[in-house]
């Protein structure tokens, strides 16, 4: 199949190389001109991916290659999906037709929306053929070929196994789900739950702690995917619960990383440029944030980390008085 | 209040230790004499807890103060639970009118009984007086006052919230729990997927992976859980997946050290002898697998446990079987 995979990011490179290995016909396009240029030359590495991309594989930052691609895979940082789209469609791209697989994460600040929701906002009557790709799969250890299952979620399992088929080999397994809501919310939010975990690293308070936070913010986690329109059972498998856990527990994760700083005493501003990286984690606490307030769910854990990113609270504080908090019915 | 402590390993030192400094009067029963007077004697340090007994504890090796305790906590190795209450019963030790706390987690191989059912199949009647601790927390870091939250849960929660009472203080957050049945099971069959992870390890897999065994083990666990008549919620709260990912993602786990020798290509005896410690998991995924055939239950993890640790089957074999065998709907 003809692919375009637009976001050379690590994710994306690491995805487009498996897609490439498998036998499709892949593009790569970078939004970076110079560095679309240096990744087509193999002068430098697809960032933090550790491998070379396989020597067939096209980088370019042209979007043509999307003209007549039987499928586009989006694989960018989540608050440059409306503007992607926007300058796709305002080129003359069209996604009719296509199978569109988003594997960005996040809720977009102050619509609220999901990334397939802001997809098909722009290109109407795509949303059934839109299909999410989420679960605990650092791209450091798919590069490398390391077993690693994965959800493919879409409003139909048509679509969903479309995808599926695309990506499933013997290291990279694909389960179908059709709960594109709660694969969504639940691979947006469990940022939140990263930077969480950073801060109790970063307090040097230990795995007890962490399991705490992160076994009770599973709990805010399905709250607020079933008040969305989520699936509560979707938040207990890969995209949720598995996504969550490697995440929290992970040395790769770039949100835990950020976390972690900040329960050092580093400012926001400070951990996210000591990182270099996007956090998506800090986007979302806002986006998760305002979710509660509009639909009136309760979220300790969310607000007490609104409360240490944005209103500078001490961690510490924050962490004692969510141990302390009354209700003790689980 | 007066409560005896069974068994002076690391869990139940630094359960014994928090509940004296609680401000009960604790005695700590250790069963073998030499040890419990070095422990009383402060001349050596509880198992693996890295700090000293608090100095108004007693550590003895003898029974009697059971007799007027109005609790008890077990905190030995399943495999003696059996053996242990017997002992006491024959030596004229009632448990009538106590309140009784199980820290012991595990089910007996053969007959399939939770710790609950053990003790009350030799105490009779005292079903109802008995709450279980369960949750993620390595004792090395609750005796070092790491925040920590846990699940105490009984057939009727007026139990319940007595041993929570006990406990709870400003590093140890208690939850109460009614689903007896679901907390044990899941507490003792999360260390089957322990040893799985620590398989994973041992072969040099990464998070990914070991995310994959972990959240598609939490759906094995749910389903032996409510086979036997748990709530399904409970596998997905703090003595369920809390105490699962703490379990298989943290380097104190002597169940995932297991896990790992043997994926490194050690045989099982081997494995354990270079532990020099009680790895539960072992014992319970005989239990596990004997469930799973029992009552039919589709455990595609469980069974490859089963053969590797017991049929001599090739871990890495293990672990491509479960990646490319065949439904694909999660």
């Amino acid at each position: 199949m003809k692919i375009t995979v637009l976001g050379a990011g690590s994710w994306g490179a690491t995805l487009a190389a498996l897609l490439f290995e498998n036998g499709h016909n892949v593009t790569l396009w970078e939004f970076n001109a110079k560095r679309a240029k240096d990744l087509q030359d193999r002068k430098i590495k697809p960032f933090n991916a550790g491998t070379d991309l396989p020597s067939g594989l096209v980088v370019t930052n042209s979007i043509k290659s999307l003209k007549n691609s039987e499928a586009v895979l989006f694989a960018i940082p989540s608050q440059y999906m409306r503007s992607l789209c926007l300058y796709l469609k305002n080129n003359g791209i069209s996604l009719d037709g296509k199978l569109i697989i988003s594997a960005t994460k996040g809720i977009e600040n102050k619509t609220l929306l999901r990334m397939s929701e802001v997809i098909s906002e722009i290109f109407k009557g795509v949303y059934e053929n839109i299909a999410v790709l989420s679960g605990p799969s650092h791209a450091e250890e798919v590069c490398r070929k390391m077993p690693t299952a994965v959800t493919s979620a879409a409003l139909n399992l048509e679509t969903a196994e479309r995808c599926r088929m695309l990506f499933m080999n013997e290291y990279f397994r694909v389960y179908n789900q059709n709960d594109i809501i709660g694969v969504e919310t639940g691979s947006a939010l469990k940022n939140v739950f990263a930077v969480a975990s950073g801060i109790v690293d970063g307090l040097k308070y230990g795995d007890n702690t962490k399991a705490a936070i992160v076994s009770r913010g599973l709990k805010e986690l399905s709250r607020v995917g079933v008040a969305l329109g989520g699936k509560e059972q979707t938040f207990y498998g890969l995209s949720g619960v598995g996504d969550l856990m490697v995440t929290c527990f992970s040395k790769h994760s770039r949100n835990r990383a950020v976390g972690q700083a900040v329960g050092e005493g580093k400012i926001l501003d400070e951990a996210e440029k000591s990182l270099g990286m996007v956090a998506e984690g800090i986007k979302n606490t806002i986006s998760a944030y305002e979710i509660g307030k509009k639909l009136n769910i309760e979220l300790p854990i969310i607000n007490e980390m609104y409360a240490v990113l944005f209103n500078g609270k001490n961690p510490l504080k924050a962490v004692n008085d969510l141990m302390t908090r009354c209700p003790c019915h689980e």
